[in-house]
């Protein structure tokens, strides 16, 4: 049984930080298509993404979002976050098969909201940046263990 | 056989708008979930979610955000746009069965480099704003049809 811990408001200090990684599969990028109708061919035809700039399928830059997400989600602060705002640049594609870490460190804390922002950097398997932001969220009061679900099985194809 | 239309940098006018929309299903949640790894209970345990301040599951923010990379590549500028960066603030929860319309409106035009500034808002089907924030984009140069391509049947469960 896998839980997740979070921190909460008055433990997060300026220049805290933390990880979060994830390998993208084929089956990650058909269901990022499917969930949010994002079905360019870029991302799912390797014919078709031969003749752009990038040579071959690339994964949807909000994939990329989503990680970050997770991470504020599930690691820190981590569960009772209450996400406000993410700020996004994209700097470099991402590949079938790269595993990118997201690293997050707290930048900024606003005592009376209880809000904390938070450096949000996307690093691949070559510790390239591919994307560069910052997240806002209001942080949990307490310290919490919460259980992570257990998800349906998907089956694709 | 679905096509996609691109609209070129030159044929984008400052205030030019459009819409794209969609329901959030179960199957939606539970794919973001898996593909962004982002298991938290408040999205995905309908008993432990009672005892949140949204008192049922909501939608992972970034969910929203997906629809309007949706947007940016299906509808406009469409099939070619390379993603530059977005700006996200998330306003209220999007609840299962939520109908979201994201529209696009250009706000600017950096004709040396061909980018593009565009509003995004994402409204429910009360009209109630959910996700304000804007989107920075590299236009298709040219006019394009593309297909798009169907996707594998996912099955959940």
């Amino acid at each position: 049984m896998k839980t997740m811990q979070s921190i909460p408001y008055d433990e997060l200090e300026i220049g805290q930080s933390a990880t979060y990684s994830k390998t993208l599969t084929e089956e990650d990028l058909v269901m990022f298509a499917k969930t949010s109708g994002d079905v360019n061919p870029v991302h799912l035809d390797e014919e078709f993404a031969k003749g752009t700039p990038f040579k071959t399928r690339i994964a949807h830059g909000m994939w990329s979002a989503g990680l970050i997400s997770a991470a504020l989600a599930t690691v820190m602060p981590g569960p009772g976050t209450i996400y406000l705002g993410q700020n996004l640049s994209f700097r470099r594609p991402v590949l079938l098969g790269d595993t990118l870490t997201i690293k997050l460190t707290v930048s900024g804390k606003q005592d009376e909201k209880k809000w904390v922002t938070i450096d949000t950097e996307v690093f691949n398997q070559d510790e390239k940046l591919v994307v560069k932001g910052d997240a806002t969220v209001m942080a949990p009061a307490a310290a919490a263990e919460v259980v992570a679900p257990d998800l349906p099985a998907v089956t694709i194809g």
